[in-house]
């Protein structure tokens, strides 16, 4: 039972709650996927705050009053998203009306303030984007930079709640630059929460679990371990509080050192970072440049690395060989071996990575990717899931292969983390050799 | 007021309502998205029944507890998922034990179970995997084919819960293939419910709500329109809810007609698919093979084509062309454009397609990207979100430039469903042609 100590502990500590609530029918049908509430969980987690629940309604009164009313009890601080915009009915304004008072009335600011998103998106505003200048007399109006439905703050008995639109990137925006910073004026700090993070590889959950019973067993009552299984590796998150940052500071370090000890080179890494920024990163700081060819991960590796802001720098470009023909042509694979070994290879991929650093990018690292995704594809000694990576450094060029479960979805990211893994390990061995 | 139809008719109708719990601290951080209530909700929305809410929790005992009861109260079927798993305590089981009865005992069938899905991932059980097999006596276990965590099913007072594991692929499988089904024949089905889509572009949501506010007047009271935008289109949804399904779908055909006049061509789709679906879709019918040079949006293209099953047959590969010397070396853009219009231009945009439909993969349609995904790389003449897209048909190459707004991930995003927006519109006018 000693996960309890940690919600027991932070009720001692009187740490501010938070409540988020979520309000669109398109994510009970399971159409969109809500990031808004773990977008607005990692905006706040700088603070000494906690999430204790999120609910995910629909757009409709009764839900919305339960939800609303469950949140003002149990939480300091509610943030909604969602129930506005152009083509909802006012029914969340309305809702929120009930707890707070006041009336709906027109606002001049929000008015000018819709107009001139709208010109900026050169669009005209009609009724509609109008209506949304009415708000409530009971809150606080934050304009909305980056879209039409107003941002609305409401105070009562030392609760806040604070309405924001549902779409993500207004969400997003407007919680970053305008609300947390306010958030945080309003509520102050009295807690430090402190996390750390240890990404662990070839080491599966339960034996991780096992080799570190003892260590959780002598964890001090303000530190909790948890376990979060990705694709391809574990991440290990220790979670910290204490009145004391600097003491909290050591004694997390110290008790993240224990963990990287245990696990040696099987950790790839002791931050929580994308696993494509971590490759870039090591890639920069070693004054190297990384090519991508892939077949069965179809464009991922190379996505994944320029998600990254300023990959440019190391990252030169790729080529999708999904055909054979493309494998030859571009990438100067040998027909050959695709006849004799297949597509599906040790040979190909080597062959492959070869070809995109020495053919097409000039770039002394490269990562090639070939196998099956599924569901069809398969054959009687390459089942779906067979998949070869290739990976190239100065070091050597490091082929293996590969039976990753799961669905076409799942292999594909499954590959590109292990193909990125690889690459990190590779680039730590040779920090290591140049130092040594 | 008219959203509140929805709600109000649906419990006239008695139409059975579900219940999510998803339980984990990670989620709470905002570590990780959680895609499993979406999953859920996608797959039970084949039966009429309705998700009214899901909650989000983490891994402590009081949390659970009060979020059981909640949904006990107010749903017919709650389904839980994570709180189990080799590493976490036994607050799960406990709590549920509360509401159900019974005690922890060892269960054989499950610990033949966890070995049999340790043996073939090639791992010794220790003893936390062999905890698993613990119980409470007053479930029914479901075997877990994918996973250690044990599947519970328990039932009381008619109503039902299911706990199954976090990890999403376990849970997804887990769902599809055994859960589901038995909820389908413990459950029966009493109202239809039926759902239409319409993927609009090239207008704004608040237009779409004024042109079909007489539209939306005229709608039965059992059926109700929601609008869902996109990055670079809007989704707009008909949810009808009927005893008589003959009836209900002709009526939902109707009005889902009623749209599709009202937006011509700008109706890229009449269903919900994703947007790289339908345009493999339109390819394979028409005998035409892809491929694609991606700069900006950094093989993103290749990767939403990829992840659909079968894309092999009508998409060759391509060449992410990060840098200036791939696009000059392997696409053949000439030194000249890159010089004097710069990589982000329509020239470039346009040799990048007839480089890689024409040099480097032989087919006969192309999509290219160029453009700053930012947040560094903007100029005086060309900011952050300036985009060129190119799409080559046997019909023409078509090459526009356009100006995205917010973040790099949202840049590429919104250039990826353009591309792929541009490609199916100038596929369907090519059928139409042909046709004609």
């Amino acid at each position: 039972m000693t996960r309890l100590r940690m919600p027991v502990l932070q009720s001692d500590l009187n740490i501010m709650k938070v409540s988020i609530i979520v309000i669109g029918d398109e994510l009970l049908l399971g159409q969109v996927v809500d990031t808004n509430s773990g977008d607005i969980a990692r905006i706040i987690s700088s603070a000494n705050w906690q999430v204790s629940h999120v609910v995910t309604i629909g757009d409709n009164g009764e839900a919305i009053r339960k939800a609303v009313k469950t949140a003002l009890e149990v939480s300091d601080l509610v943030i909604t998203t969602g129930g506005l915009g152009p083509t909802k009915d006012d029914i969340t304004k309305q809702v929120l009306m009930e707890f707070f008072g006041g009336e709906l009335r027109f606002d001049d600011t929000v008015l000018e303030n819709v107009k001139e998103v709208c010109r900026k998106r050169n669009i005209e505003p009609n009724e509609l984007t109008r209506q949304q200048a009415m708000v409530p007399s009971s809150c606080e109006v934050i304009q909305n930079r980056v879209g039409t439905a107003p941002i609305m703050w409401f105070e009562k008995d030392g609760k806040v709640l604070v309405s924001l639109p549902g779409v993500p990137f207004e969400m997003n925006e407007m919680m970053r630059t305008e609300v947390f910073p306010r958030l945080l004026r309003r509520f102050g700090d009295d807690v430090n929460i402190e996390h750390r993070f240890l990404l662990i590889f070839n080491v599966i959950e339960s034996e991780i679990a096992a080799r570190l019973s003892c260590f959780e067993e002598s964890l001090p009552p303000f530190i909790h371990l948890a376990y979060l299984p990705m694709q391809g590796y574990v991440t290990l998150r220790l979670d910290g509080w204490h009145a004391d940052r600097e003491f909290l500071n050591g004694v997390m370090d110290s008790k993240r050192k224990d963990i990287e000890r245990e696990f040696g080179t099987n950790v790839i890494w002791n931050e929580n970072r994308p696993l494509a920024e971590i490759a870039l990163m090591l890639l920069r700081r070693n004054g190297l440049t990384v090519s991508t060819a892939e077949s069965c991960s179809g464009g991922n590796v190379a996505h994944a690395l320029t998600l990254i802001p300023g990959c440019s720098d190391c990252f030169a470009g790729g080529v999708i060989s999904y055909s054979n023909e493309i494998k030859k042509n571009v990438l100067g694979v040998s027909e050959d071996s695709l006849e004799l070994y297949g597509a599906v290879s040790l040979p190909v991929a080597e062959q492959m990575v070869e070809g995109v650093t020495k053919r097409v990018c000039h770039t002394e690292c490269g990562i090639s990717t070939t196998g099956i995704a599924g569901p069809g594809g398969a054959t009687a000694t390459k089942p779906v899931g067979t998949v070869c990576i290739a990976v190239k450094t100065p070091r050597r060029t490091l082929v293996d292969c590969y039976r990753f479960p799961g669905s076409r979805q799942r292999i594909i990211d499954r590959t590109t983390n292990v193909a990125l893994i690889k690459l990190i390990r590779e680039l730590k061995k040779l920090e290591r050799e140049k130092k040594g």
